[in-house]
């Protein structure tokens, strides 16, 4: 019997796939970058989901052919790769399609790649000559960090290329976590990823204030005034604080959900499966609450960060950090107790190697329940009786690191119906040098020479809804104010809400000023109560979307980050907000911005939701040496789907555990 | 010795000014309604707090007379009473002030005016023959719920009144807690107070789509399409959910918090206060992080609550909660292991009887710390070393019950230097009868027969900063787009931060297209690293603001919940948003809109900054009938003030009471 067609791909399945892919190219180097799930055609997959949610599934009823997707580079004779994609049919063994990607696209990259950058920069003697010109102070020694290339420059040639962004360790410490991102170095060299040639060093400028874009004003001893800033808690001046006391979440009874069927979870009458990919990292399927579906996949589908500092190349700073580097590639290894507390069922991944053989990480997802405050309160004011809940979540977690940046994100779930998305960014912020004194107006100085430039982070969450069924439509929520007048409003205070049905595929954005809220309806359906349809809804963050010219290059390839919600209607396939291969992108390529072009009618239809949302981030020296986490929460919500709040049967119950303050804790204290 | 400056008043000093009072009208029927303590005039609450700080302070340094405010009404012969307050120096026994409150404005109502309310409705003809048309089913009675009468008409007398909502509720229940909210009555008798006469009986419509704002369309049968609908867990049907495992905080060592010196929080390098009083509630006052000041007084300062129904005399459904009944006044006694979870610490309040005599409410603050995920994390992908640390949370909690809605508000402190005020809506709504079978332009019907109005939910929270020192500037911040251009800008990547300080007291609302930012700085200190002002800084929540036509009295009498930020100078006594005297108020008066006319210079003085943000509330069938929570954040956090991440020696420890799931949870998983 083939696994359930959402589960990721086992061991053995990756690497049957991997095999099937050499053998369809005999006699040829090959350099595998990804090998994953293909989820099945929808069409397929509702149905079969169909007969498992009726139980009518048994062993004998046919599952979809297992399918992977497999990118890899064929190496040509001329050292040149040529990006190819395979779908492997794996019970069969068969290539059931194969594709020549073209050469003005690029696969994301891997991380061997980096180390060819980082190989190729000290053999080079462009590299060298460069460096040359700064005096490290004994015991410093250069460290590269890759990156991506970004878009490309006008008068770059469409090769694939790489850029380092340089750094200088302290090694006197003995220590290879003391933190390099305190001294910068103005040097970003270029490889040519084909020929692994270091083909240029770029000098960015390190001048302040009132300085041109391309000044160069640097001095020999480029990091005399830079300073320490570590953040592993052996190298802290004063080490760390003494006064914290324990806090731990207990379960005695173990936790309220059940994992079971490969990758299966319930909760407190939610069903869902979770998924991993090297793209998108963890994906939440067929979503049910109480024997009713609501979503049908819900995955965090890009982000990307421009950078907002015009001097020549740091327009280039723009990552796509799941298009161009992989969102599940870049997971972390979750540790107990760290990332979650109480009791976690983590689940783990499976990756691909530069051979095409499956790697494991282990705990790349955590599933762990929480306590977020009260849930619903009502005091009968007459009578004194108090009912409270809690309002418990379940919280799937995966955490990604991409060079300095982390991100951390949960699909949260609620007793009272709610899914949220929460993103939170932490990690260590993109720095530059910056001479001695001075002051820019591209960021923010947040230690010794060290210029935190200005930059975005523009999330986008794809939400493929199946709101009571498949079919479903796009209604806008405004609220009104409408003027005193004798007839219909004679004391002024009536405001009007209106709704309006999204007909075309197309965009809008957030407008709190109108209280807009996109609701997700099932126009068959009917709530017995309201009379209205059922729904769910969510209000988009109003946050500043993208800045950057709307012809930079910038803007031009994230055409996703430039409004807050986008309508479309479904393709398989249709993942990629901001196009399906970003790396050094020079344009959104079969992203949601050319979804919404074919104009499709997406009333009543297979509708999928984009809602991208961010922060524009200007630096404080409170975010250096690592940033606290700013926190973003898409909450998608019931609307009449249900005929009462759905938690109303949670337990009242008093939690036993909690204590008093026991008194010498309060020595004195006269309330 | 006098109690510290701003520890509420004891017992015995409530009682004091009570007998000073009686004292100073001999021979007069008195009705008091508050005794608080009034806070000593801040130049003198200054120097105090300027040598407690510098450990100048002993037993015998002269501390600032104690002084209550006490609000009382004098019953003269005619029964007409006389709205009075007078400032009591406590420990000289003496009468500093006293002022009778011009019979414009009304004091505060007390839960004994809505208990004769009650009565005279019971007893009033009028009412009972308007009752008389309607048929309750057997086994229910009526139910009055006393309300403010809101704003007058143009047609009313400016005298005192109160309005009834009227319900009824199935006594054979038996249950004192059955939910009347369900069956609607459309009745609102109205009560003169100072003839204590029911003088009219409204009857507001009941109609649906399409009908007038006056059509009187209602059955005899009036509740005989509503439904029962319980929260409390006796009454529920089918009782409350079996599968939800307990989730236990446990603080083995205790809290990290330290409680001393009258109400004196100390707790990972922040020091406060902690106060309270009956109309705003728990107030935080005199904040100091690590040695330096950066707010001397946070507080929430108001909310309005206007209902968007058109139709007479719903437009009067417009409370002002800490105004018309008190923040302080209908604080919740908080209950161990529902209200808050882990090791508490409690506050008590004293509160004033109706004689005048000191009342303890006890447990009306709870005191706790709370674990919020991930405060920072760190992951070099070169040497795989993961430094991750927990966000832990103080949290100042206190939640009021405003007849059917709760609000629960929270201050919280943060280890990276932060303070986040948090308000949670939840409760019942409001709720009118419908015509069976009827749905309504102006709200959404929840339940059978009942109508849940739109409205909004408007709050204010008041800073009283004082960021480094006493005197501050307010700084706005803006990230604006710009033209690609070769001299600037010539990849179209650069975006302009602008600062703007703000000159004189004015208004300016969240402008999320800008990512507009509100900084208080303090002009005469300077960041070390960054060169930059030191600062604390918040996002104004980007919120509906009030939607009530600006000439109706709904909107006179709420311009604060008109403009998301207000910036005034410091005038003692000068903290309520919505105006001193907010019950029956025709238009805000000595409200925040008041202070802005006067157009003082906001420039390195003291300055104080408002915050309105709210709900825009048109409810769902999943709010009823008790609505889960709805959550807003201000989050007021460090910009430039500290020299490097606040929370960077927070230790990075495992937890060791976390736990990987037990295989039995997770029966046949395969992942």
């Amino acid at each position: 019997m083939n696994p359930h067609p959402l589960a990721q791909l086992s061991e053995s399945e990756t690497n049957t796939a991997r095999d099937v892919v050499v053998a369809s190219h005999p006699n040829t180097v090959i350099d595998f970058r990804e090998i994953f799930l293909l989820e099945p055609p929808k069409a397929q997959l509702r149905e079969f989901l169909a007969l498992e949610h009726s139980g009518r599934l048994s062993p004998t009823t046919p599952r979809p052919p297992r399918l992977a997707i497999c990118q890899y580079d064929i190496i040509g004779a001329d050292r040149i790769p040529s990006f190819n994609e395979s779908i492997v049919e794996i019970p069969s063994r068969k290539v059931t399609s194969h594709r020549v990607v073209g050469k003005q696209h690029h696969a994301s990259l891997t991380l061997s790649e980096f180390d060819t950058l980082v190989e190729r920069c000290f053999a080079s003697p462009l590299f060298q000559k460069a460096l040359s010109e700064f005096t490290l102070p004994e015991g410093f020694e250069v460290i590269i960090e890759p990156w991506p290339y970004g878009g490309l420059d006008h008068t770059d040639e469409n090769r694939r290329y790489f850029q380092g962004l340089c750094f200088a360790q302290d090694k006197r410490k003995n220590n290879p976590d003391a933190n390099f991102y305190s001294y910068p170095l103005p040097l970003i060299p270029v490889m040519d990823a084909h020929t692994q040639e270091i083909i240029r060093v770029d000098r960015p400028a390190t001048g302040g204030k009132g300085e041109g874009l391309f000044d160069q004003t640097f001095k020999r001893d480029i990091i005399g005034h830079c300073k320490a800033s570590d953040y592993v808690p052996e190298l802290l001046p004063e080490g760390t604080r003494k006064d914290l006391k324990p806090l731990n979440i207990v379960q005695p009874e173990g936790p309220s959900f059940r994992v079971t069927n490969e990758s299966l979870v319930e909760w407190q009458k939610w069903s869902f499966r979770v998924g991993f990919n090297p793209r998108e990292g963890a994906t939440i399927h067929d979503v049910w609450y109480d024997g009713r579906s609501i979503m049908h996949r819900l995955s965090v589908s890009e982000m990307t960060v421009p950078y907002a500092d015009p001097r020549p190349p740091f327009h280039r700073k723009q990552a796509f950090d799941f298009g161009d580097g992989g969102g599940g590639n870049m997971a972390n290894n979750l540790s107990i107790g760290c990332d979650c507390l109480g009791v976690i069922k983590y689940f783990d991944a499976i990756m691909t190697g530069p051979d095409g053989t499956a790697q494991k990480l282990p705990n790349a997802i955590c599933l762990h329940e929480q306590d977020n405050g009260i849930a619903w309160k009502h005091s009968n004011w007459r009578t004194g009786r108090a009912v409270v809940t809690r309002h418990r979540e379940l919280v799937v977690q995966f955490i990604i690191t991409l060079a300095n940046y982390e991100y951390i994100f949960a699909y949260k779930f609620d007793q009272s119906g709610g899914m949220t998305v929460e993103a939170r960014a932490t990690g260590i912020l993109n720095v530059v040098n910056i001479d001695a004194g001075k002051t820019s107006d591209y960021g923010n100085v947040v230690s010794g020479g060290v210029l935190a430039q200005n930059h975005q982070h523009i999330f986008c969450l794809r939400m493929d809804p199946a709101v009571d069924g498949p079919n479903n439509s796009v209604v806008i929520e405004e609220s009104h104010r409408q003027p005193m007048n004798a007839a219909t409003n004679p004391n002024g205070n009536f405001y009007k809400v209106t709704n309006q049905t999204v007909e075309r595929a197309s965009w809008l954005d957030a407008a709190p000023e109108l209280n807009r809220v996109v609701k997700i309806i099932n126009p068959h359906k009917t709530n017995p109560i309201s009379g209205h349809n059922v729904a769910y809804k969510f209000t988009p963050l109003a946050t500043q979307l993208l800045l950057a010219d709307p012809d930079s290059v910038q803007a031009r390839r994230a055409q996703f980050a430039q409004h807050h919600v986008w309508v479309t209607k479904h393709r398989d396939g249709e993942l990629y907000a901001g196009g399906r291969y970003t790396l050094q992108s020079q344009q959104e390529v079969e992203g949601v911005s050319d979804a919404v072009k074919r104009g499709d009618s997406v009333v009543d239809t297979d509708v999928v939701v984009w809602n991208s949302f961010g922060i524009t981030h200007n630096p404080r020296v409170e975010d250096w040496p690592v940033m606290p986490v700013e926190t973003f929460q898409v909450m998608i919500r019931p609307s009449d789907f249900f005929t009462a709040n759905p938690s109303l049967d949670v337990p009242s119950n008093q939690n036993g555990a909690s204590r008093v303050v026991q008194s010498e804790c309060c020595r004195n204290a006269q309330l």
